[in-house]
């Protein structure tokens, strides 16, 4: 009987993160000022970020020391384990082997505590008392409410209105962590007022909520706004993924020969896609690497490389990424999470180096091989990592079809209990199939800077 | 720096139950016929069960193995972690050291797939084709849907109509598992049908549901009947959750002064307690355990031990348990797993004999400490698995008081990832401080069969 479930014990818990800047063949290319159009320095992040996150940002160290603290509140849910999914390979009778790295048994239920618990930590180093953020449906504020819950930090989420009133369960989590949540467009700030003004019953969006976490940071001298995507210091902090997955592989007596992740910002299929690509980099290895985006918003399939923004607002710096206009709003798909007009410009670089391959599916045939997986592993993916499984059941098939063996590993980046309502729609069969919005892109694109 | 999880390898999940029937100093009382009162034979349930289940359900082997196929099954979760509470320890500053065994961690997210698996797997060994079911919040429909769809057994769940309605989540786990579900009372029974003639907008119980699927299996051939506590095979089932923690609590080197779980049937509280008890039945430890129960529903705390209907409508044997009235409907408290009026028969018969203590809760002090429990170990816990973590709190707090070291473990029976809206009722200060309702079980107990 092969195992099943590959366990590492807490004392193999990561010591550093891994910079994959160190290691890439080109340097990428340099954020830039959005008015001048130079490349910035870190000051200019200094508003905003605490300076260790910042010197992060920006470091070509190649790895970098996880503070103890960070380390101890990782162990509640680290190493998160590596499965072998005997049950979907019966089911697709596929002579590959499939392994998938979990990282839905974190409090949250995602990846994104492996950053939140970070950033939080420099915050607290850096004497802040309080963190204002955004979050979509929840993902990401439930999982900085969790970190600032473990240091004390006060934590203000502005949550887009639409999901605050219709997903109330990620925001009575963010609330149980102790934050204050608010539906944005809100009150608070001169950015939420406008918009009411004009349109009282805005359902609000991320660009927005971005705009009101910023302001709020900008406005109070106690306050710093935090991220759960897209900069190069987020990537980092999920690198814990990866280096996990290369040591549980070594326990399995295996290696992958496809890594494939869900692409939103790109921080989960970075997390466990970097540390296997230094080998590759380095020549040692020729692992293929596979980010699979939603049809809907499918920016490194069908987007520009070029400067854009990284809010819809325009207020960020500009940074060289696979996009399809920072004025994209994308079609309200239930993989929230991937819903980004854009992508990390670290993933970007590698997508345009080469080192990495991408697709774009639409949602029912994800949440069918979501549905396979529930049936057959028993866990109940979320819809954003449900696009992984419908990249490494694709992979399986065709390893079937070549009649050759194949390991394929994917980032199951969540689980999707509170998303259950997303099940019912595709069960009930009311789920438009999403496609690519060709036009709206291409009207988005227009207001793009134009970089010498 | 203390290890705060023990995970177990897959070759330790148990190979046998433990029976504590075969350790009993004296035999239980035995189940009697309802209508002649005299003992029942196995044949009397024999329509309802696969006759596997039943035989261990009368057994005195003190040790029954577990078949590979279902070992295969446990293996998606199995062995559960054994997690010391290092957080909540630190913030109680307690000298205790806390444990917990968490059963959240199965597909379903509570304990109950432990033996739904195993019902699953011994109807299919008989040839059925279909099971039918009761399900209040879901905790159990949606165990059950998950075994089935691992054996490709039909599976029919009736399902309370004011939970369908209301907490349409499990039912959407059900249905993703490939179960079909019916808010109870319906139109596909004689009692149902009844009953919405009489009461068209009937929010259903319990009571009524069981009587649904108990008329479903004994009308059709290919069904039988399941449940999903309470019953002596059930606990059996469960017993692989404190064999399992023996084995952990080896490897840290330490061991139990106090076992404690929430018990609304019993099967979790019975799961973690028999492998313990053995060794305080025989002499070789002087353990305590204690089983939590709901301020509302508190059979072993204020019922009194005598034969009863385990049903409402009177079809099941009589039991002899510490019991409410079988008339007796308790008030709407959150904790949906523990409204039953009375308790599983071995439990009962090991409280009378002394084995163990109970004490008795109301929910806002139970919500209290699962909320504490939430902001340090990270996890959100069922509302029933939030009576065991305040009465293990309570042995901590009493701990530091008479300033001695205890070593306690609790059944963290499950994750509360459903729940949310509970723990906005809590935080919003909704929740009314339920009391034991006196009155309505003195009139309960009225209808209770005199024995001679």
């Amino acid at each position: 009987m092969a195992t099943k479930k590959f366990f590492l014990p807490e004392s193999e818990i990561p010591t550093h993160w891994y910079n994959i800047a160190a290691d890439l063949p080109t340097p990428p290319p340099p954020p830039l000022h959005p008015a001048t159009h130079e490349p910035i320095g870190p000051e200019a992040l200094a508003p905003l970020f605490p300076m260790e996150l910042i010197k992060q940002e920006v470091s070509s160290e190649r790895y970098i020391e996880i503070p103890d603290e960070v380390r101890e509140i990782y162990r509640i849910w680290r190493p998160s384990p590596l499965v072998r999914a005997t049950g979907l390979e019966k089911a697709l009778d596929t002579p590959a082997r499939i392994y998938y790295k979990y990282e839905g048994v974190s409090p949250a239920g995602s990846h994104k505590p492996n950053t939140a618990v970070a950033q939080a930590y420099y915050n607290k180093q850096e004497g802040v008392r309080r963190i204002a953020t955004e979050t979509g449906a929840g993902q990401w504020g439930s999982s900085l409410a969790f970190a600032c819950s473990q240091f004390d930090i006060e934590c203000k989420v502005y949550m887009v209105r639409i999901s605050y009133e219709q997903k109330p369960y990620r925001r009575s989590l963010m609330q149980l962590w102790g934050s204050s949540v608010v539906a944005s467009p809100s009150e608070d700030t001169n950015a939420g007022r406008t918009i009411r003004e004009k349109d009282p019953e805005s359902n609000g969006s991320l660009g927005i909520a971005i705009s009101e976490a910023v302001e709020d940071a900008a406005m109070r001298e106690d306050t710093k706004y935090s991220l759960g995507s897209v900069l190069n210091h987020v990537l980092l902090h999920q690198t814990v993924i990866g280096q996990e997955a290369i040591k549980q592989f070594e326990m399995a007596g295996d290696y992958p020969d496809v890594v494939v992740g869900c692409a939103g910002g790109g921080s989960n299929a970075a997390g466990l896609m970097f540390p296997f690509l230094k080998a590759k980099i380095e020549g040692k290895r020729d692992t293929r690497f596979l980010a699979v985006e939603p049809a809907s918003c499918p920016s490194l399939t069908k987007g520009e490389y070029r400067y854009d923004f990284g809010d819809v607002a325009g207020l960020t710096p500009l940074m060289k990424m696979y996009t399809l206009g920072h004025g994209f709003m994308p079609p309200g798909i239930h993989a929230g999470g991937l819903r980004y007009h854009a992508m990390a410009p670290l993933l970007c670089h590698l997508y345009s180096e080469g080192f990495i391959e991408a697709v774009a599916h639409p949602q029912n045939p994800c949440f069918e091989a979501a549905t396979l997986f529930a049936r057959t592993e028993g866990i109940v993916p979320a819809p954003e990592s449900s696009h992984a499984i419908k990249g490494a059941i694709d992979e399986a098939m065709a390893a079937k079809e070549a009649g050759q063996s194949r390991v394929i590993v994917f980032n199951l980046s969540g689980h999707g209990f509170l998303d259950l309502a997303a099940y019912d729609d595709y069960l009930a069969g009311r789920l438009v199939d999403d496609h690519y919005p060709e036009e709206k892109v291409r009207e988005a694109m227009k207001d793009l800077p134009v970089i010498a």
